[in-house]
């Protein structure tokens, strides 16, 4: 399937809208190609304008709640690579996310939480989607989400 | 204005002496030129020998002290750029800067506090400096400082 | 002395098997090599299977463990670079490490603890290990581990 397909397919199993505008003239941006890296700022389980899963992971937020909050996370990301580089296919590699967790402070399992961005990468990016990630605790995130993700993708020039 | 010239004028600003030397021969740098990019360690709101801003945001540490702390880190990484390259216009890009505020356990306001590094960052570099960024609230940082920035430039060849 | 060389000094002073496997085929992976740069996911001081240094550093964990735990990260990360590359001498630099600390609330030491990665960096690479890092204190880690280490290395073609 076609990367920008499986995103679409990928969307709407989590009713996310992929119609995310990319803000322009800010003092920061969400995304910034440069040279072949496109980094994406960090991203948090936002809907529309509404943040999904806010909340301690492993306190009020449990497990699969937590890898959906990473796995929305993670489309934000791919709707603003899309959006930037016209299609996912321009995509040539995923060397680096970043899984912040919200955690409480006996909560262990942030790798497992960082499977759910893992797998929302690979559904829709296949073997391309495969990165180098790190996964963290942390006392609290913006907007007090579950997880932040950030990414730094290769790019492949525009035909 | 010229981006050495607006340094100078938010250091002046922040009270921050810009004669950073750069540390060479230790086992590790504050700024190191890697082919085209440029890496900044954490930078802690230190000017001279001191760390201002010691203490947790959204306990003893207000959001605007806060985001002055992340200015002043901000302030450090462009004279050690500087200091790297010989002149700020050598900067061609800040793809990525990550904002670590050490925070109260219910304080969610960590964009904001970005916000002050941000803004700094543009106010010296204008357009070049726009970049990604990731916030994050952890529980502690190094000699206790509120707040921790780390980045990464994209820099121009010397003429 | 040759790198490759260092590393297995380095690796027996620290009863680290050098025998790590790269795992093929995941939806992520350990290393991964784009471009010139190679990337090491989050490394915890494992050894074979089992996790050491498993506590809070500033708590049950004190700081010269806390370095121990991140040489062995460290350990890891350059096995992890030689399966790669074939050999540690294609190592051109080191831009970025990131050294996450799980600290009890008042530790401040952070930077201390990541001189323990820095120091098993230079003792393997020399003056090729020198690089740039952030040091931070978060609440938790995977498997409850002390620290985590991740890493941007700078890569030669291979011969």
């Amino acid at each position: 399937m076609h990367p920008d397909e499986a995103l679409a397919r990928l969307a709407r199993e989590h009713a996310f809208p992929l119609d995310e505008e990319i803000k322009i003239g800010g003092q920061y941006v969400p995304v910034l190609l440069d040279g072949s890296s496109l980094y994406i700022s960090g991203q948090i389980p936002r809907i529309g304008n509404e943040v999904h899963f806010i909340g301690t992971v492993g306190a009020g937020i449990g497990l699969d709640d937590a890898k959906r909050a990473a796995a929305i996370s993670v489309l934000r990301a791919l709707a603003l690579a899309k959006s930037a580089l016209g299609s996912l296919s321009r995509i040539a590699s995923v060397p680096r996310i970043t899984v912040f967790v919200r955690s409480a402070p006996d909560f262990t399992q942030q790798s497992e939480v960082a499977d759910g961005a893992s797998a929302a990468l690979y559904a829709v990016l296949g073997q391309t989607g495969v990165h180098t990630r790190t996964s963290i605790g942390v006392l609290q995130l913006p907007k007090g989400a579950a997880v932040e993700v950030d990414f730094i993708f290769g790019a492949r020039p525009a035909n």
